[in-house]
């Protein structure tokens, strides 16, 4: 058996392109006992994997140059020595970005028994879904009487957001880079969207947008975003800083908001996080979201690239804002 | 019975200058009933003030153009016709920038019995004081085992945050712009003092300072000594954001600083306060610092100018570094 595998070529620069990455086939070993063959069917590619292509300190070690790369991904079980795990049965793992993987049962999860889409636990029932809670509600300790500002608000992360603020009674403002997306996040009920392409001055679209002022920013943009939503923020306004995608690609340091006095001023807090920390509360999460998704309450919306090969395209595509809803890749 | 008051003559632009003030002799009417005549004996400049000096809305209203200013004094009654304040009381009160005013003991608080020296509740034992204890433990959480880095350090309020921090078992690093402030902040105690003026890279000079890294910031300049702090900080760091003198007197928009990565690698919270929002916790710090005093264990220094005309001066020595502890003006 074959394992097609995406490894990093090399580091990208700037924004990644197709050289930075190669597709390689690599033979698997028989299965010991214990262990289970998975072929993936799913795989998720993220904004915050970009990260994990520098050389550099973090949260998780860096890729390395000729290996395989990593990330959320659901499969199933084609062989089986493991009682646990009998073929057939569906499991969540970080090791996507490859077509089939042998595994004795560590750091894999069994879905579970639901008539959800299995895809759904890359996003709304999975790590995207859980930044939009965690972020709301464990950073941004958000109140009904809330409101919000999301940037990349038609995303994975951003489009659940917006829609738990909804339903916790918030006024939701969501910025998005096309019209299109625009409709969309209209079509999810959000009080007011903002097309930053089509804005001249964000601070002045925000507070077009929010008269009464942003009590919570949910930042997954930087640069210009996070400047408006400080100029635009309420006293004892907090602001989750779950990503920063305008500067992902950076080749040289972007410069920060000007205007960070305004934590002063405005008496601000201003947390990151990285959902990771919070996951033992998933199974909060997933209960509150199983129970909206099951009353209606709530819409999402899947990217699909098809195909092993096309995992490098799906993900540049996150950073030329090709996705709406979540950027999945079918195997 | 005159007043001297320094009024503002012009909104500055830039670091302030002579030219921005003017010292008016105002006459004071007859004492009414139910009215106390006070001689200010100690006033206070600080560096807020100079934000209360742009037009602009913000958590205190700004000042007027041909007004006098207003800051933290001390001063005694020396006429009464009200019973709780009999002549001869000392009161502190927002009445700074003046040799007397007329009050009906709105806003005035009577100096208790203590043995200090009146000037103490204008520094130490006054808002400054309140100021390092309220970012500490209010904002940052403070525990023990904290590596602890202080910026303005030798300032009135960073020299007390410095001592509170040591004494709850803290390791201190502060930074200051002279040697003369760097041998003052070690007569303190702190572990390692930075004299960022001689640094030429303060990210690489902090790491040497702590190479066990910074868990707790407390930010009272900004610019380069955030982006230094952020490179440092911890994981789950804490950053009270107090002050960001570096950007009070910038004619220009000044960028932030370029690594707000940090705050989501790191999971940082970086958070903004005023110490009048936390002003009903008074007690509990006077009573602390109270007892620290008494049992020898803080030091605190006054940089002093005398007279009232030469208030300006000394407020604008506050952005040249000509304090070491609490500047203040005797009336």
């Amino acid at each position: 058996m074959n394992s097609q595998q995406i490894h990093l070529a090399s580091r990208p620069a700037g924004t990644p392109t197709a050289d930075n990455f190669t597709l390689q086939t690599i033979p698997l070993p028989e299965l010991k006992e214990g262990e289970i063959l998975v072929k993936n069917t799913w795989m998720s590619v993220d904004p915050y994997m970009r990260g994990r292509m520098i050389d550099r300190k973090s949260y998780v070690p860096p890729f390395q140059i000729g290996e395989a790369l990593e990330g959320g991904a659901i499969g199933e079980v084609i062989q089986s020595n493991h009682p646990d795990f009998p073929v057939g049965s569906k499991v969540s793992s970080m090791l996507g970005w490859r077509t089939h993987y042998i595994g004795d049962g560590t750091g894999l999860t069994r879905l579970p028994e639901t008539t959800l889409p299995d895809q759904s636990f890359l996003g709304i029932m999975g790590m995207p879904g859980m930044t939009a809670w965690t972020g709301l509600f464990r950073i941004a300790d958000l109140q009904p009487s809330d409101t919000v500002f999301i940037s990349a608000a038609s995303g994975a992360v951003g489009s659940i957001a917006c829609q738990i603020a909804k339903m916790h009674g918030c006024t939701v403002i969501g910025s998005v880079g096309s019209q299109e997306k625009a409709e969309y996040l209209r079509s999810l009920g959000v009080d007011a969207v903002i097309n930053y392409k089509e804005a001249t001055n964000l601070t002045e679209a925000l507070a077009e947008a929010a008269p009464q002022g942003i009590d919570v920013y949910f930042e997954n943009v930087g640069g210009e975003h996070l400047e408006a939503a400080l100029n635009n923020m309420n006293d004892y306004g907090r602001i989750a800083v779950c990503g920063l995608i305008s500067q992902y690609n950076a080749t040289e340091p972007q410069p920060g908001p000007s205007n960070l006095s305004m934590l002063i001023i405005k008496k601000l807090k201003m947390q990151g996080f990285i959902v990771f920390d919070h996951w033992a509360h998933y199974g909060e999460y997933a209960n509150q979201m199983g129970q909206w998704i099951a009353e209606g309450k709530v819409k999402w919306e899947e990217t699909v690239f098809e195909g092993i090969e096309q995992a490098p395209r799906a993900f540049i595509g996150l950073f030329e804002g090709k996705n709406k809803g979540k950027m999945l890749v079918k195997l």
